[in-house]
């Protein structure tokens, strides 16, 4: 059989394929994205569930100038193979390769760039309202969001304000019950009922808001899809189209463990098999540092409870979840949701642990300064994938959360140099603050295999002095700590005399009493951190020199006032400079 | 007939009174709220149309162990009076006084801060939550929303998440059918439906959430109320009561005109007639510059749109709603969809003015990042309310954004110095940038009368020199130049040779060359916003000194970390030191 997808260069291709064709197509679409991730790694069950929908949309409506939309957008891969990148696809997430999401500056095919969830239906419909502003009334928009970004507050928002307008959407549930991890909630319940026909009679929640529903129907039956669609394209006004699909379809193991193969790493093609890294030890990643670290402390502590905004796995509160149910707790895509929460838990006594990924604080940014700081509730915020993350790209480092947090009143903002810290300085939260606390810590390896000693008090606003200096101070914060010790280790003796190194451990309080000592005794001062420049912690190191008439030399190193695409973490680094060489040289210049 | 509030000093004060007798207090409760608010202003029509709610939920349930929260809380004045506030209330929102809103540092029977709206679930659930694992089974969760802030995304997200709990939750919807102005959306238009009877027989979106669903019943008929609240008292689980009031209630004039009443100034107590101001000219609000200029814009640029979320009138929008509806909307209580549907919008060409208050786009921070800076879409992001905003107090001040907008890349930052800035770097804009704008200006009066100037372009990333000085340099953003400019007058002429003042109009992107020049001529650097010291604006100095290798004295001037509570905006500004005193002596010390 001649081989179809190697045909495709645009949609265009696929108008004049037979419905048999299309079918073909579909099978060899899955075999190509499983392939490529079996060995170059990347999102894999996503893409799998909407191969069918993938071709359906891109044979029905004219793409580029009909506008697609993919929520989060770990479910394109499909997308941008049949959009003219299939060649290419092999490049996914590496430095100067394709990115993982959907990204304007890609392909006109990518009608808006996403990553977190849940603000296709928004820009959706703000295409849409722009299209009859401009008296294009035959411009079609489509939304693609699954049932756990729906949940979520902003795709409500714009479900509400769409359902009083007369805009050209079409939202496209794809219903596969689960996100990264299950989906939650009293909607998910909801859509179960509705797939299971019991609610089928009567008027549903999306009706409810002045949609045109139609549904629920399996959305890998690609000739049932196709003909929906063919359909809902003439309809005018917001469309609803609810689909039921299995994440991961077609690749076994990938159906049955869907929380694994969300993002599998290497696997065996024809198998399934995930292929485990060689077997030498490696220090545990930081999330299991946490997720194992706040049993043992809620073991000991009963108000202690943590709660995930939908990433039970990626934060690995599922350890918490698994053995204290009652007092760990899943509450889906809701970051917002999940801060106030958690300030409600803290304001009745209990001790909080609220863990989200830095990126995604900036969902709840207003709730972190309305609900919990102003009122110095003392919950603990745990923001994991703090600094670059590597191959997610632009939308999903945490570099901003220094600059966005430091400015908050009564908020303690500390960054760990290592597991022990991190051990350490949840061991010392949860014994009582009277003000919040967000600890930074990055997205994978810690730095010690012998992680799990006795716990130890930290006193808030303490930094640390590493190594003494007689001409440059480096000060660091967090785990780039590390990176500066291994560069000072480069000098000769006579060089390591005149660095010193200090890991500032809090952003705020910062150590005044040791800043005092450290502007008293350098001539140079260099302050590395993983975040932004802007507003970061060198900033604050440059009010502090300001206010207290300190006048010698200060360098500021981060990431600098552009967004940093995909690539290895460690790639990333070198190219903003915060890397081993880069840090060496930097110093080497002040001596 | 005897007085019944007076009597009344804490709600166990209520518990002995007859139903008549509630009915009675009911009438002087509403009749203090009038006088008081009469003369002292404040929020009126919210609380007017609680009345009844307010007396019902403190005569049934045991407050303060229940936990009774006011979503937004403006409605909450019957509230503080009933729980021992009645003799001080006449400080309401002035300095040293009560506040607006509820405060737990208040009050114990504010059982959680409010200010901006839709926080009341999430945080009565994490309550309610925590009380279950605290052993306690009986305490009672309230939450008195309106249906403007059900809306809101972060409430669905409480809701979705409540409904799978067994927390004793109970959600009170005030449905008035209106926010600060009338609500927007689906939601709201199936709630008209709801209370028209239309939906009656069958499930509703709250049944469909898991809620225990009742009404929708007269929230003005006390003894309905009671018993509702009477057997809702003993069900288990979340529970969700709808009931339907009157905003402004038992004022003629405030039924009448909803949104003038909202919060009216000074009035007549007994006719309900607005005391205007004494008759001398003034000039216009910044909101109302922003207001006109949007049409007189829009009339020759048809590319142009206008975004509020919920603030028409504080915004000023309205003037361009009611003109253009076709290209001016109002998206409800929904800053996140705001942000990304403006996103589209541009995505698509058109030029959004994305308007919404400094406090509140804290709501959008990820939106402004993700869907917008990532992706250079040159929307338009007009921030009102930048600073400190007076009477509405810590949950409201404008005094983040440079921190946590500065911090973005692609981004640009201004602040105009007068109106003729604000419509000058509307002008600019709406022509075509390449990347976001952020234009932040103050609450209130502007500066000239005569605002209505031809159009003139402003140079992107260009300060201004106002006063040439050879010693100290004073660096201003925004309106708080004007104050500068008033302090610099005040010293005599030689004083006045030695200080010059610049006003850098852009927070980002820098001025360099201007700030080279200053940095080369002046021994001392003084920089003033009305904004966190902390990453602000002499943040951004700080960094161009120590970039360039600038070591002279610079003081940063702004909002210092803590909270700033209500007050005039005058008397705030003095707490500060950035008033015109403050600024003078600062000055001087420097000379």
């Amino acid at each position: 059989m001649k081989n179809i997808l190697n045909t495709i260069n645009t949609p265009k291709d696929l108008k004049n394929l037979s419905i048999d064709e299309l079918q073909q197509l579909a099978h060899e679409l899955r075999a190509f994205i499983i392939n490529i991730v079996a060995t170059k790694e990347g999102h894999l069950g996503a893409s799998l569930g909407v191969v069918e929908l993938t071709i359906a949309i891109h044979y029905i409506f004219n793409t580029p100038k009909d506008k697609l939309i993919w929520d989060v957008g770990h479910q394109a891969y499909g997308h941008k193979i049949l959009t003219g990148r299939r060649t290419i696809f092999d490049t996914n997430r590496r430095l100067n390769g394709i990115s993982g999401f959907p990204n304007i500056f890609e392909s006109e095919y990518d009608a808006f760039g996403t990553g977190h969830s849940s603000t296709s239906i928004s820009a959706a419909l703000g295409m849409a309202m722009a299209a009859k502003i401009q008296g294009d009334t035959k411009q079609q928009h489509i939304a693609v969001i699954g049932d756990a970004s729906i949940a979520s507050g902003m795709a409500f928002e714009a479900l509400n304000h769409a359902g009083v307008t007369n805009a050209n959407l079409l939202v496209i549930l794809n219903d596969n019950a689960i996100g990264i991890d299950p989906s939650i909630g009293a909607l998910k319940d909801y859509l179960t009922q509705t797939k299971n026909g019991k609610e089928l009679n009567r008027d549903n929640i999306f009706e409810a808001l002045n949609f045109d529903y139609s549904g629920p129907i399996d959305g890998h039956d690609l000739p049932k899809v196709i003909s929906e669609l063919k359909r809902l394209q003439n309809v005018e006004g917001p469309k609803f189209l609810h689909i039921v699909t299995t994440k991961g379809k077609g690749l076994k193991k990938a159906e049955e463990d869907q929380i694994t193969y969300h993002a599998p790493g290497k696997f065996n093609a024809e198998t399934g098999d995930r292929i485990k890294s060689t077997d030498h030890i490696t220090p545990p990643k930081y999330q299991d540092i946490f997720g194992h670290t706040i049993i043992e402390l809620a073991k000991k502590n009963p108000k202690i409870v943590g709660i995930t905004p939908a990433m039970p796995t990626g934060s690995s509160l599922k350890y918490m979840i698994a053995e204290m149910p009652e007092r760990a707790f899943d509450v889906g895509i809701a970051e917002q949701h999940a801060v106030t929460l958690a300030a409600g838990m803290a304001k009745q006594g209990l001790v909080p642990f609220c863990n989200i990924y830095s990126t995604f604080l900036q969902r709840a940014y207003d709730q972190v300064i309305h609900d919990v700081a102003i009122q110095k509730l003392p919950v603990i915020f745990c923001l994991d994938r703090a600094g670059l993350v590597g191959n997610d790209g632009a939308t999903h480092h945490g570099i901003f959360d220094i600059a966005y947090l430091r400015c908050i009143p009564n908020m303690i903002l500390y960054a760990p140099m290592n597991e022990i810290d991190l051990r350490n300085i949840m061991y010392t939260a949860q014994k009582g603050l009277s003000t919040p606390i967000a600890i930074r810590y990055p997205r994978g390896l810690s730095e010690n295999v012998d992680w799990k000693q006795p716990f130890n008090d930290i006193l808030i606003g303490k930094g640390r002095m590493l190594k003494e200096g007689n001409s440059t101070a480096v000060l660091s914060i967090g785990t780039i700590g590390n990176i500066v010790n291994f560069a000072i280790c480069q000098f000769d003796e006579e060089g390591r005399d005149k660095v010193g190194h200090y890991n500032m451990q809090f952003i705020k309080p910062l150590d005044d009493k040791l800043l005092h000592k450290i502007f008293s005794s350098y001539k140079t001062i260099i302050t590395y951190e993983d975040g932004s420049i802007q507003g970061g912690f060198g900033s604050a190191i440059l009010e502090f020199a300001a206010q207290h008439n300190y006048h010698q030399k200060i360098m500021i190193k981060g990431v600098p006032d552009n967004f940093i695409e995909h690539g290895k973490t460690q790639e990333l680094k070198a190219i903003v400079n915060i890397d081993e060489a880069s840090i060496f040289n930097t110093i080497l210049s002040t001596l």
